[in-house]
Formats: structure tokens, C-alpha cells, sequence
């Protein structure tokens, strides 16, 4: 079980409560020492802060709307209308969400949580609702940080539904040879991971919200994993797709590699819920990785450090991890000081030893002013056990991170990112207008606050920058404060060119920007793609698109 | 130009004169001692095929039907009637077509040939024939395999007209930061990597088209290229795209990456012409390679080569060149004998060696009885000239095939291809459905003939096989015999779970298949996008889809 234990998880059947209100497991919570040296942490960058805690209200004292919806008899074991159901299910687990939460604003949750055990289920629940005229939700794992599971504006339905697949979790069938399974998509990530192990095999896909996501939700999300080049998106590991629509089920053929018109999978990719039901796909998979090297590279110049990570990037050397964390990231973040940030580098390899990829990067940093003090960490998993490095440190950290998120949201903090792409040309010019947006709303909505920036993937031809916001709020008014940053550096974003998101997908929070972002006649495509296979418009309605307008008379 | 020679070009300004019924410049063709040569090889394998050499029409002496249509003034200047013109714009290049056309059976060809200047001169064209209810099918470099640009079944519409962008062939902005350019659609293959040699940069797309084959052809087709590897296609070459559809043009931002609802792109990637026009795209760009490694790897045992090439595929090793010929592929194209087949192997960097790389592979295919008699070859170009090794033989007899299939299509051979991809676990069961039902259908047709078969690209879960047909037909039933031929491969292609295209594109004659092969639900989903997009149905009609009747009144 060590591997799955790296990526923090219990053990797959481990007694843990998740949290209603917040990440993950109650458990896992930071408290005690662990939040006390959180807490003096953000006070010593930002003396004037609040920091009192909040404690989340009791889950019996909310006051919800009841369930408008009972489910038909043959789908009455499939449903639920409890509260602690309700109230999870309707939303995700972004900052404002989690606030929300912690101040007992829960509206808008589901009348009813379904959950189909077999295919056919999820194929008499989108019948049912399609008649009925409900939104239907699919909720994946819930961790979705852009209102992609909350049923928002529903107020022309006869109710609303969240859709989990939390019973569908099995893997169906494993294909050694072409290293691939056919995979239902309700499994969380860490089981996913058990159960490839027996046959050497891995996914290596390993999100921040690995614990707690599930396959369906990376697909149909979109999501970004493990490897830094490569690989980056989930999209790349899809060899097949089955997804229930509610004009039919759309299964895609076995392909390594296909030209037969546009991409069907590509289509259903990132179409978060609005087009159908994903319930299974045959992923591609790696062999358990054997050699690995890894280094912590710092620079002096930040600018030598972009340089640095950017010729990686065009080598053709295909690091797994190669995040670059500017000055505030890596002191926030990794605990390290160093004026031009810190680049942490990763190689590895289930085929052959990875040393002299890594020496060749270690020796594009050198040519740009970088210091490896710790030098260089190899290992063969096969002589030794992995020490850990620099990737386990930030691993764990990187895990952590949700939870030191929620124990700052309830002391007032405003504690959320943004993750976007843009080409290199383009990045300190997106860089600038990102710390300025953000700094300009710290004063407007009263706040002091400090910005950070690691690359989380890169590409060739760009970065994938992720910034993280760290501000003073006031208690009891810190999402109306996020939300006003939020518009500014999303503005800044969009006006720069970058993507609204790389890897959170759209949701309804950032509908306005992507409507900007998209080109107008792929709208108008998508939209029919959207009446002709959904033609009751009930497919989690307001997200990425909205659909012709249907008369809902049930 | 040395490296431009490499791929068989005369020059970019070089004068030459493209044949009106075959492949390519009559100039090139093949002729004399080269025919004899290639005519005796032929008759070795095939002793009683009737070689006779059959002559092309004059093309003044075809019976076409006159133009219906006539351009608006404002369209004038860019539109041609001549004969020569819409011959060579009636149709592609697939063995069929340059049959038909040495029969002097010229049918189904356009109206005019339109040849916009700007961007805006495709707008106005799209308007023109939307309005005026005329197909309109954009031709690319007209090197579609598939009857793509067959102006065929199209007598509901006022005319038909080919939409040549020959003109639009400009790069017209490098990004050398990013690597990335901005080039527009019409530029021919050898112009484009000549114009980016002054930067040091190359797309590094090479299909066998590359010198009669556009950029917006290729991404329009989902064309495969010289990687074996990773970026097989050009889909990932792309960083975004114009494309000029009726209702408005589309643009999709440049980034390296995006998670933003489905990719725009990978909707007008394959659209094949029905949904819009590729004006531009921006393109991902390589640096020049220094280093360059490769060998030929002999096998006594068929089943040993696929194991070796599947374990390289999965290796994580990346190679450029990855091609398994299999032995009646080794001796009909690289004049090897080899019981087991031989696998070309090559890797190529700008940034870092590649002897490394190249011996994991060695001793991989050693572990499989693999033999390297000329062993491995290592060039560094910036300390020596690259010396011709087994990737050069190979290439410039890649580039040589379209010549000599159209020398043996008029001496009555039948000279064709099935090109494919499946998983790793199917192969042995495809090649052999492959192999019965060709050699079903040439004891049907009357012919003799061999089946060889080469991977054109190999992945982690699977090859993309390319089958050839070498059969002797009766002269003037060659079409037909081939007709038959196509059917029962094709068959053969979709029950055994393959896809009926890699990348050579669906176009007309891949159609039946293709439609049995896509998901109905993606069926729906493309032709609602078709109608939005295209109301009047006018782009390609035909291909890939039906789109929505639509009654043509002009």
C-alpha cells in the first residue's frame, strides 16, 4: 500500500468521515500544533489578518427547502432525500463554497441524490427526468471549484437531481497487453489505483483532488494531472468512452489512434455533464514506474528561472515534474527562500534509467544561473527504497494544501487560485496584469493579500501558471470579497489572451469569461449539439452552455 | 536546400508541371530503365499479370459537360473555368481516380475552380454560394485518397465549385519564443519548411503528400506525419485555428493547453470541409534536429518483431521513426529479405544525444532475436554531413511510391491501401481477417495478388498498420476489381474493431464504414453542428455526414 499512502490516502477501506461542509475527511483536518503553525505562518506575512476561527454550524441547524421530488417507484431504492445527502451534494468545494458552508448559506441544493448501480439505471434516471423536466446533475466526486455540481438557477425545472456514481466503481476488464482497462466511472482515485496494482499497471493520473475525485468527473472535467509535459490532460489517457445520452448510449471504438472525422471522445471531453452521462471508459495505462531522479533547482532571477523552465519544456527531455514556484510559492509553499524561485524537477521511468535526462536539464539550469544544493536524488525502485525527495515533499504538500485551505477559510482568510495557460511570449506580460488585477482588488474590497505563481504543467509552446491568492478578509463577507477578485484577475486573464481555466473546468462560475473565450460559431455548434442530444435541456442546465429554451409542462 | 532535396522537392521555384491525371510532376514520373526495373520486380512476383503499358488520354480529346455557373462580377477575377482546371480539381489521388482519369472516364467535376486572394475573398465565396445554393468543396492540394474533393452526387445543387487556397500561402508571423507560427491555409509542404529555415524552425509534418499536400488539407483530414511517436498526428501540432464558416468566422485563442469546455479545435480538426473553411492556423513548431540515430533491425520470427516494436511502443523511448515492415513489405519496398520483417527505427533531437535511446531500443529488439547487421548509426549535424542511412532509403522510397503506384496503375496492376489502427491485443486477429479477405476477393475478381503490411505509427495500446495491395487486373475493370477489393478489406477493417481510417480522412468512399464505425449519438450531435453551421448545406456535401435536406432554390 505504500504508493497509494504517498498520495495521503487512509488505506481504500479505511474508516474516515468526510466532512459535509468541507474537503475531504473530518479527521484529516488541520488542527491543533499543525493549525497553530499555520495560523503564526500567515501572521507573520500578514500582521493586521483576524484569525479568529469559525466554527462550521451543526449540519441538524440548517434550514433547507424540503424535497420537491419523489422518485418513482422503480428508481424509489436509488434515491435519497436526507439532509446530510442533500446539503453535500449541492455544491463543490471551491473557497466560496466551503464559506458558504461555514456561515450555514446553503440554498440551492438537490431535492434528490440518485444513485444508479448499473448503466441501465443512469439510463431510467435521464428518462425519468427527461419526461419530468428535472435538472439532472452528474456530481462525479463533488470537487468541482466553479459551481459545477450546484443546482443554480433551476427555478423553470420541476426539480432538481444530483446524479452520483459512486456504486459504479469497478474495473471492468484489464487488456495487459495493450496496457489498458475498461474502467466504470464512479471509482475514486485511490481505489483505481489499488486495483490496477495487482497487474504492475498504473494510471498515473493524480489531480490534487485525487482522493476524493472520480474518473468521470477528470473526463468529463477535463482534468489535469500528474505529469507536468506530456500527458497533462486527462484527454490523452482516454482510448475509449461510453456515455449515456438521453437519445442513446455513445460508445467509441478501441483506437490507439483514429482520423476518421472529428474526435467523438474529444466532444464529450470537457463537456462537464451538459451532453450526456460518461458511465465507463477504457483508459490508457503505464507500467508502475522503476527509475526516478528528481532535484530542487533554485535561481536567483526569476526571469532565468521562466528561461530555464522553458528551454526544459522545448527539449524533448519530458520531465514528469517540472512546476516552477516563484518566491512567494516556494516560501509559502516548500519553506524555501530564494530570490528567482525554485524549479522542482522529476524524471521517471518504468523502462530505463532516467539519469542523464536528468542530467541534461540539471545542465539547462545551470546555463541559467541555477543552484542545486542538494544535488541530484536517483533511484531504482528495484535496488532501493525511494527516499524521499523533493517531489515527495511537494507531494505532500500539494495534498495538504485543500485542507490548510479550509482551517485559513474559516479564520477569514480568502485562500483560492486561478489556473489558466498562455504561450511564453505571452507570460510575463499575463503575469503583471495578474498580480496588478489582484493587488488593486486587495484594496478595493479592503483586503491585504499576497499572490503566487507556480507553472503547474508546461508545454512546448507555454506554461500553465497557477496563482494562488492569500488575503485578510472580513469574516462573514469573504465571498462577496473573492468574488470581486475573482472578476478582476479573471478580466485580466481574458484580456491577456490566457484560457479561463486549464484544468477546473467551466461550470457556471466562469461562464461569463469563457463565453468570451470561446469562438462564436463553436458556441453555435455546441449549442445544437447540445438541443440534439438533450432536447429536453435538462443535463445540468447553466453550465458551459444554455440551451434552446424548452417548456418544461411536468 | 539540402534538407528540402531530402524530401524529393525540386526546389520551391523550380519549374515543373503537374500531371492533370496521375501523382505529382510529369517531370518526376516514372520512366526508362527505373520502369523497367520496377516492371521486372513485378513480374517476378506476379509472372502472368500483363504488364502492358497503357498511355493517358490527351486531355483536349475528354468529353466534360460545360460549366453551369458563371461567377458574380465581384468573384470573377477569381474563378476559372478552363478545362485543365476542373479536370484537375474533379478529383484526388487515389488509385481509383488516376485509373479513371487513364480511362479518360472524367465525370463529376466542377463548375469552377475558385482561387481566393485574402481571407475576406472566402467569406465572400461562402456567402456566394450559400446563397446561390452551390456545393462548395475546398480542395486543398487535392491529394484526398478518399474522393474528399469529388464534386460526385451533387445534382440537387446550382453547381459545384472547387475552393483552391493556393494563393492564401504565406507564413505571416513566427513566434520564436514560443515556437509556434501563424500560417495560413494553402501553403504547400516544401514552401512552408523553407520558409521556416531562416528561424531554424520546422513543422516536421511529413506525409507522403508533403510536396503536393497543404497545411489546411492536412489539418482538415486529421493528417499523420513523420512522427511514429507521440505527435502522430497534426492534431497536436495545432496551437489554434481561423476557420471561415457561414455563420461567422471562428478563432480559437493560442494556447498551449486548455481545459475550457471541448476543444473548439479538435471539433474543425476532421471536419473534412463540411463545417467551415481553415483560412489559418497557428502551428507548433520544432527546433531543427542535430542529433540523429537509427538502425534496421532484422527478424527471423514475425510475432517477435510486433512483440519488440509494441515493447519500444511502451517504452517511453519516443522514437522518430518506429516502422515495422513486415517481410513482403521489407522486399517490395526496401529490397530485404527477412523472414521475420524489419524494423526501421530512428530518434532525432536538437536539444540533447540520442545514442542512449537508440541502444535501449537495440537491446530491446535484441531480446526479441532481433539482428542488426549494419548496426546502429549516430550523426551529429553539426559535426559531420549526415551520412544516408536506413531512414534516408527508407524515406526516398516512401516519397517514390505515388510514382511507381502510378506507373503499375497503367500497365492493369491494382495499387492500393488500407491504412488502420487497433490495439495491441487485436493485431494478429486483424492481419489475419486482413489477409483472408483480400485474398477472398482476389480469387473473386479474378486477380493474383500479395498483401504486405508496415506500421506507419505505433502507440502505447496499439499499431497503426498500413496494408498494401499489389494485384494483377484486367485492363480497363481495374476500378471495379479494386471496388470489390475495398469492400471486403473494409469489412474486414470494421468487424474486427479497427477504424476504417488512421489518416487518410473518411471523405465519400470511406462513408458506409465510417458511419457503421462512429457512435450514432456523436452522429447526432455532428450533423445538428453541420446544420447551425452550414444552414444551407453547401460545404462538401457528401462527406462524413448528411446534413439535415435542405431544399435549394437558387
Amino acid at each position: 500500500m505504500e504508493s497509494i499512502r504517498q498520495f495521503g490516502l487512509r488505506g481504500v477501506n479505511a474508516v474516515a468521515t468526510r466532512s459535509w461542509w468541507g474537503w475531504g475527511n473530518i479527521e484529516d483536518a488541520v488542527v491543533g500544533a499543525e493549525r497553530a503553525a499555520l495560523t503564526a505562518r500567515v501572521a507573520a506575512m500578514l500582521p493586521n489578518a483576524d484569525l479568529t476561527v469559525h466554527e462550521p454550524p451543526q449540519l441538524a441547524s440548517l434550514t433547507v427547502a424540503d424535497s420537491r421530488l419523489e422518485a418513482p417507484a422503480p428508481l424509489a431504492a436509488l434515491a435519497s432525500q436526507d439532509l446530510a445527502d442533500r446539503v453535500s451534494h449541492g455544491r463543490g468545494q471551491a473557497f466560496r463554497d466551503v464559506v458558504r458552508n461555514l456561515l450555514g448559506r446553503v440554498e440551492d441544493i438537490p431535492d434528490l441524490v440518485l444513485r444508479p448501480g448499473t448503466e441501465q439505471d443512469v439510463v431510467d434516471i435521464v428518462d425519468w427526468c427527461g419526461d419530468a423536466g428535472i435538472a439532472l446533475i452528474p456530481f462525479g466526486g463533488g470537487t468541482s471549484v466553479v459551481g459545477g455540481v450546484e443546482p443554480r438557477n433551476c427555478s423553470d425545472y420541476a426539480g432538481t437531481a444530483s446524479l452520483d456514481l459512486g456504486r459504479l466503481d469497478r474495473i471492468v476488464e484489464v487488456d495487459r497487453t495493450s496496457r489498458a482497462a475498461r474502467i466504470q466511472a464512479g471509482i475514486f482515485g485511490p481505489v483505481l489505483e489499488a486495483g490496477l496494482r495487482p497487474d504492475g499497471l498504473t494510471l498515473r493520473h493524480f489531480p490534487q483532488s485525487f482522493e476524493f475525485s472520480t474518473l468521470g468527473g477528470w473526463l468529463a472535467t477535463r482534468a489535469g494531472g500528474h505529469y507536468a509535459t506530456l500527458n497533462t490532460h486527462i484527454d490523452d489517457l482516454v482510448e475509449s468512452m461510453r456515455v449515456v445520452t438521453p437519445v442513446g448510449i455513445s460508445e467509441s471504438r478501441r483506437l490507439p489512434g483514429s482520423g476518421a472525422g472529428p474526435s467523438p471522445d474529444r466532444l464529450f471531453l470537457g463537456s462537464e455533464g451538459t451532453l450526456g452521462v460518461i458511465t465507463e471508459a477504457w483508459m490508457r495505462l503505464q507500467d508502475r514506474p522503476r527509475w526516478r531522479a528528481g532535484a530542487s533547482v533554485l535561481f536567483d532571477d526569476y526571469g532565468q528561472a521562466v528561461a530555464a523552465t522553458r528551454t526544459i519544456a522545448q527539449s524533448g527531455l519530458f520531465p514528469t515534474n517540472c512546476r516552477l514556484l516563484d518566491p512567494v510559492e516556494a516560501f509559502l509553499n516548500a519553506g524555501t527562500q530564494s530570490a528567482g524561485g525554485v524549479l522542482v524537477l522529476g524524471f521517471e521511468s518504468a523502462d530505463h534509467p532516467v539519469e542523464e535526462s536528468m542530467r541534461r536539464a540539471e545542465q539547462i539550469c545551470l546555463d541559467h544561473g541555477g543552484r542545486l544544493p542538494d544535488g541530484i536524488s536517483l533511484t531504482d525502485s528495484a535496488a532501493q527504497a525511494a527516499r524521499p525527495g523533493a517531489a515527495d515533499t511537494w507531494r505532500s504538500s500539494f495534498l495538504r494544501m485543500p485542507y490548510q485551505r479550509d482551517a485559513m477559510a474559516a479564520q477569514s482568510m480568502i485562500v483560492e487560485t486561478f489556473e489558466t495557460a498562455c504561450t511564453w511570449d505571452r507570460f510575463d506580460e499575463l503575469r503583471a496584469a495578474v498580480l496588478a488585477a489582484a493587488t488593486a482588488a486587495f484594496t478595493s474590497t479592503g483586503t491585504v493579500g499576497v499572490v503566487s505563481c507556480r507553472f503547474s504543467h508546461v508545454y512546448p509552446d507555454g506554461p500553465a501558471p497557477y496563482f494562488g491568492i492569500y488575503a485578510a478578509g472580513r469574516w462573514g463577507q469573504t465571498v462577496e470579497q473573492w468574488d470581486e477578485i475573482k472578476i478582476a484577475v479573471s478580466e485580466a486573464l481574458i484580456t491577456s489572451g490566457a484560457t479561463i481555466t486549464h484544468h477546473h473546468a467551466v461550470g457556471r462560475d466562469h461562464r461569463p469569461w469563457y463565453d468570451r473565450q470561446r469562438p462564436e460559431p463553436f458556441a453555435v455548434a455546441l449549442r445544437a449539439a447540445k438541443s440534439a442530444l438533450d432536447p429536453a435541456g435538462i443535463l445540468n442546465p447553466g453550465v458551459l452552455i444554455d440551451p434552446t429554451k424548452v417548456e418544461h409542462t411536468a
